[in-house]
């Protein structure tokens, strides 16, 4: 608080800032200016209801994998489609353009809440079903968390981080814990798992241990402040914070209690029937991205420039993130934006002077339980395949990040 | 985490639950029950750039005071427009319905970001012009904050929460600190004051004390994760947390550092040109009010709910909200949901059995300060106005709101 003079190390001081495009202006704007005539929107019902983006923000979700659209009798999208983290800022993903990861061959339900029903049976003492209204009377919560698909990882050929890493995205949930429901609903001693199932074509059904589903996971009726999106399950969803995308169920209609793992048309590769090791098995990260400068954006010059980015863990929140803007010789402190929560999107900055030459910029993340985000050549050790990033490892790639700054500012994906 | 027998204090387990209207089923859905044929929706190229609500989800905005339109020829809005409290859910107000307040006659500006400026000049070492690049090229911070409307009030003939209180809203902001830019412009000695001017009609000025100026303000220009909406300020916005929302200046293009208290088009009552008054002058709150269940809304027996409601405070953080369920009689305190963040909308709750008698819900809470929302009976003494609700207090009205809950499960405003 309180009057400085002027700081000999500002941000703006440098000619390399000024040379980086900074403007500096000394002409005062003559008082009382306005737009001019006709730069005004047009005001209707429509927006005092519901209001819009400014038609100059052009920030869009794009198919993934990239080049795909929607299917030619307008029935369903395409198989995933990822989020635009390469505009994104702060922790919240826009519901609109939160990522959407589909079952093969999925539509979207169009579900009328009144006629919607989530069952709960199985090993219970007695069977229960819900309404959304009977839902929303329950002891709620408000969490942030990220939902990540396990197939999220960067490919030589994608360009961006929203083709790198838009699989994954972060909203505030609002819904009632799932151990509320189980507990009311009485769980028999010898029940082990849960199956969820939500209104999908091929159900998206998952199985997942009882001491995860007693834990935290969460019944979603409230997104980002509103309903749940139709396309994040409308009118509620299963919340399974840090376990794979898979496992988080849109359309939530049916929870079964049982004594033993199902096998459904989600465990493409989830046989972990021993639910000690399944938990672990399907815990994402902890990953980190830089997300500006990332692939294919352009600096304009030398100087001063915020790079920012987004860390996430199921192992819960993320303690420390390091950046290196010299190929991972140096690795330096990056700065926590806002809180770190458990399972969340967690936004870091670091103040980078570039100075002009060419580099690679990375960014590791280290989470609440010590895990280090690994780097490339450790990922490929694990899985046993070559270093070359052309080669997919056969499990989730949460390896570091690098993008590749040329001398004249633009960005590439260092996995080309 | 573990299994647990039956609670026999569950929520559900009363006859009055039941009753009021929560499901019991035993009968196991069919397995493979998909939506009836015809129940998807339609997928859209546009669909997946960028999402949409469901059809069946209608909470929307409203014009303030209630029953104005948009204007004849289609350009401005209404005066203001209040936001869907009453089906609010955790801290997030959606951009799409956060309150929009605007200076008397004003419109929308539509504005291409890439032609805008901010200035900041006056008494500074050297004056600074940023374009929106700039801005985001400085380091950044990410933070909830709500934006009140000094005007925000309970009144006779207010049915719901959305006309009692929905000219606030509380949004996770992104910008640059505004002491960022006035260190770097150097402010000069006996400097006290700066005056933020949008690119409005009535240019949307208001004067700041420097210390304000210097400790927490943002030039924004994220908000929920993606750029500032048209009616939150499209490109850039001043964020002057806790103070009334007209400080907000929205289209923020100039900042003039200056010595003495600015009259302007929006001091129709900030006459407090002593800049430690000033500050305490325009500050919001502590302030609180019960969302759910909130007038106008129906319950449906008697049984267990969840009261849901908001509090906030241009003093800090909520430190604590009471809740009473007998109309002021005995107060309990609410759960505080979620963190508790400085000037930001909290989210608190409080489990309610109701015996189906009539009573009255109120909420009152305390700031990291230690102020205490007030009683109607001590606004009203402090402004030496009547009792009467239907008196209109000269000043910003934070007093407890009153909800009657009639024996059908009607509520009402209790200030009517």
């Amino acid at each position: 608080m309180g009057l400085k003079r002027p700081d000999r190390r500002g941000f703006l001081k440098s000619a390399a800032a000024v040379a980086g495009g900074l403007t500096l202006g000394s002409v005062e704007p003559a008082l009382g200016q306005t737009p001019a005539s006709g730069t005004f929107i047009k005001g209707s019902d429509e927006l005092i209801a519901y209001g819009e983006r400014s038609r100059f923000v052009t920030s869009v979700r794009i198919p993934h994998p990239p080049g795909g659209r929607a299917s030619p009798d307008g029935f369903g999208l395409v198989f995933h489609v990822a989020a635009p983290l390469q505009d994104s800022v702060g922790m919240i993903t826009p519901s609109s353009l939160h990522f959407v990861g589909t079952t093969r061959g999925s539509f979207i339900p169009d579900i009328d809440p009144r006629e919607h029903r989530l069952m709960i049976h199985g090993m219970v003492d007695r069977p229960l079903t819900f309404t959304l209204e009977d839902l929303k009377r329950l002891p709620s919560v408000t969490r942030p968390h990220f939902i990540e698909c396990a197939g999220n990882r960067s490919r030589p050929q994608h360009k961006t981080v929203q083709e790198t890493h838009g699989m994954t995205s972060c909203a505030e949930w609002t819904g009632v814990l799932l151990s509320v429901l189980l507990k009311e609903a009485g769980v028999k001693g010898g029940a082990s798992w849960i199956v969820a199932e939500g209104a999908e074509e091929v159900k998206g059904a998952s199985s997942i241990p009882m001491a995860k589903a007693m834990d935290d996971c969460l019944v979603c009726y409230g997104m980002n402040g509103e309903a749940v999106r139709p396309q994040q399950g409308f009118p509620m969803r299963l919340l399974v914070p840090g376990f794979e995308g898979i496992f988080n169920s849109k359309y939530l209609r049916r929870i079964k209690v049982v004594d033993r793992y199902y096998m459904t048309y989600n465990d493409y590769g989830h046989l972990t029937q021993d639910p000690k090791n399944a938990a672990l098995g399907v815990q994402i990260g902890p990953k980190s991205v830089i997300t500006f400068p990332s692939g294919e954006q352009q600096l304009p010059g030398r100087g001063f420039y915020e790079i920012s980015g987004l860390a996430w863990s199921g192992g819960g929140a993320i303690r420390r993130v390091e950046v290196s803007t010299d190929g991972g010789r140096r690795w330096m402190d990056a700065e926590i934006r806002g809180t770190a929560y458990r399972m969340a999107h967690t936004r870091f900055s670091f103040n980078w002077n570039w100075d002009g030459k060419e580099t690679e910029l990375l960014s590791r993340c280290t989470d609440e339980l010590g895990s280090v985000q690994p780097s490339r050549a450790q990922v490929a050790e694990f899985f046993n395949v070559p270093l070359d990033p052309s080669y997919r490892v056969p499990g989730r790639d949460n390896s570091i990040q690098p993008w590749r700054v040329a001398s004249d500012g633009s960005v590439h994906n260092g996995n080309s």
